[in-house]
């Protein structure tokens, strides 16, 4: 059902990084669940993490290695997120690093664990460390495909995203898998994001890169804070480009390498609303003219988050009092509903606080039966602004999350 | 599909107080949508409202209107809320309380009116001041029923409750309906609750009773701050019953009349979960020992809004691990998972942040699948306590939502 996604582009090999995915049987048979990506000595990285208290323990293992050394080895399972299981959990993830350290002669801080799927159940280590060899052989340069199908959960298409353009003379490639799923919500669900681009940038302006970036894709998708256990993204940057490394965020190279990679996580986090558990549409909050950022926020997550607006926007009833009920209750302080303007696409439907003059019922219609709507909402207040995405919801949300597990 | 609810029970007489229903064809045709609340001289009465910002006409002019003069009658249309409309949705309930007051030969500002239903459409004033005499007409002590009928939308069933009780050999009543609909959680909804009672009762005691009543029921189906256009609660304290007037709230007689009311506002909240949209189940969230109410709070609505909590208590499948997350999400600062204990009704779930070691998959199914489940959650971390009451999240929920106005 996803809204107006496709197959996969083309993902372009990035160089100093090869992925190998493989059956290990983890809650399916018969379907790649593991995979294995490997990274060129040399190369760097970063990343965000949940910040949910329960944090799934591949999530508190990954944080700790990445502190230590730059990882040579991500290991990524889907059916088992490894999370609410306690001190064996914690023990299981090392023991698959500890599996993949042994095989490839590195150390175990040097690889990082990553899982999405059922919460609560023992990872199955044994058949993860039996399947590592079949991993390994497969690992290619050309893998993103593959590993973009092998970390899907209740996703309904693989999602990848790929950018080249060229840097003083250098061609620089980034390319990025996301999963996405179990979400009306995306806050709700895992989310991973595995990114890599060629390019040459130092530890510093790498991480403010990737900060920013997510702020403006993944966490965008979110509600601030409100993070499932597992949610990552990671950032690798190999420099095999072979361009002069970047060592500020005052260059133009930055900003060219920064472009690059907001546009691949833009397409990802799209992707994965787009993909919303049983979405039939894809909705832009646009939040303008408040006080501050934080503000338009609030109303664009209190408009994003509404059952009664998302089942509105599934049965294209053009019910847009339940939005206007939504902004009023985002708690905004002394908002004043007589400057308030909603427009939905180019319809506007209220004005002064209430319906616009030259609104009509079939207007209205027409735009809530759009698959893509930018509601665009004017607080007439100030010059900042928010934009949030999201997806509508049905009942076949309710179907896939009440048989999630059977 | 109301859970656990028969029909109304007996709804007492309060003297000073009598109601009269009638059909106005506002919606639909042929059933009671116009309600008209007469109120003895002498009687006083408080109410709360909505704190939404786009608040509905109708609860603009009942504030003002009570700040003016106690009320003599409450006019409270069902089909049409008069919210989102602007100038013209004052003019409009003006109009009807005019029509009320020119009637009965009484002041606008001792009429208070009330609407319920769909947003954003003009009120029908005149099918409505047409239909007054019919529901003067039927004024009756009697009229509780038909009142808890005439004030339904997509109820499912009228709600209702009264207590009786001797105090200094005089005989006092509490009588008090309500509507709640259109709610995963009731704040998205218009709730409208009317008690009365013909206890005697000082203004300032009155507000107390009435906010600590509200408190701990209403606003416990409810996220702070976060209502609906329409909201309004209203205690009426008529005198009848005879009994010396209570003018303190640390005196006994207080107290019996306080309990009377919380015990008449317990079963009418219940009631709107019990009845929420879709709901198979009926759900209590006990949060204890935090450091303060509040986080307790915080923790509970977490839960209590989680879809995947809720729609894995509508499969009944004991998938626990979301109660987890949504725990963890909460926002409690240094929360320490190994100290919180997760039990649902007598079923241990989780201990120290895992899965508790003698819990069974089979236990976890025979407690899901209980119509109705308390889910206890310890934080470990000090002794407040919060409680919230939800239901769960069917796929008849989004049929309802998404067919509301068709």
């Amino acid at each position: 059902m996803a809204v107006g996604l496709t197959g996969l582009p083309t993902l372009h090999a990035v160089g100093g990084v090869r992925l190998g995915a493989t059956a290990a049987g983890i809650r399916k048979r018969n379907r790649d669940d593991l995979l294995l990506f490997e990274i060129a000595s040399g190369a760097i990285a970063d990343a965000t993490f949940t910040r949910n208290a329960f944090c799934a323990a591949p999530v508190t293992i990954a944080r700790r290695h990445l502190e230590l050394a730059p990882p040579r080895y991500l290991l990524i399972n889907s059916g088992n997120a490894n999370a609410g299981t306690g001190k064996r959990g914690l023990d299981d993830a090392r023991a698959t690093c500890q599996a993949v350290a042994d095989m490839a002669g590195c150390r175990i801080e040097q690889v990082l664990p990553f899982s999405t799927g059922v919460i609560g159940e023992a990872l199955p280590v044994d058949r993860i460390t039996a399947a590592l060899p079949a991993a390994r052989e497969r690992l290619s340069e050309e893998g993103w495909a593959d590993a973009a199908r092998a970390i899907m959960t209740t996703d309904t298409v693989p999602k990848g995203a790929s950018r080249r353009f060229d840097l003083d003379g250098s061609t620089v490639t980034v390319t990025g898998i996301a999963k996405g799923a179990g979400m009306i919500h995306p806050n709700m669900a895992t989310m991973l994001a595995f990114i890599a681009t060629d390019a040459a940038i130092e530890p510093g302006p790498l991480r403010r890169l990737l900060a920013d970036a997510v702020a403006a894709t993944f966490n965008s998708i979110t509600v601030d804070g409100d993070t499932s256990t597992n949610d990552a993204c990671i950032l690798i940057a190999s420099g095999a480009s072979g361009h002069a490394p970047i060592d500020t965020r005052n260059s133009p190279a930055y900003r060219r390498v920064f472009d690059a990679v907001l546009d691949v996580c833009t397409t990802l986090a799209h992707a994965i609303v787009r993909d919303g558990e049983g979405a039939t549409k894809f909705i832009t909050i646009d939040v303008q003219n408040g006080h501050d950022a934080d503000e338009c926020r609030r109303v664009a997550d209190a408009v994003a988050l509404s059952p009664l607006v998302k089942t509105a926007l599934f049965a294209s009833d053009p019910n847009w009092g339940r939005v206007l009920a939504a902004v009023g209750r985002a708690g905004v302080t002394d908002l004043d509903i007589d400057k308030v303007t909603i427009r939905f696409n180019e319809v506007t439907i209220v004005t002064n606080g209430a319906r616009a003059p030259d609104y009509t019922e079939e207007a209205g219609q027409r735009v809530f039966a759009r698959p893509e709507i930018t509601i665009h909402i004017d607080l007439g207040r100030g010059n900042a602004r928010a934009r949030v995405w999201t997806c509508d919801f049905s009942e076949e949300y309710v179907r896939i999350n009440a048989e999630y597990r059977t």
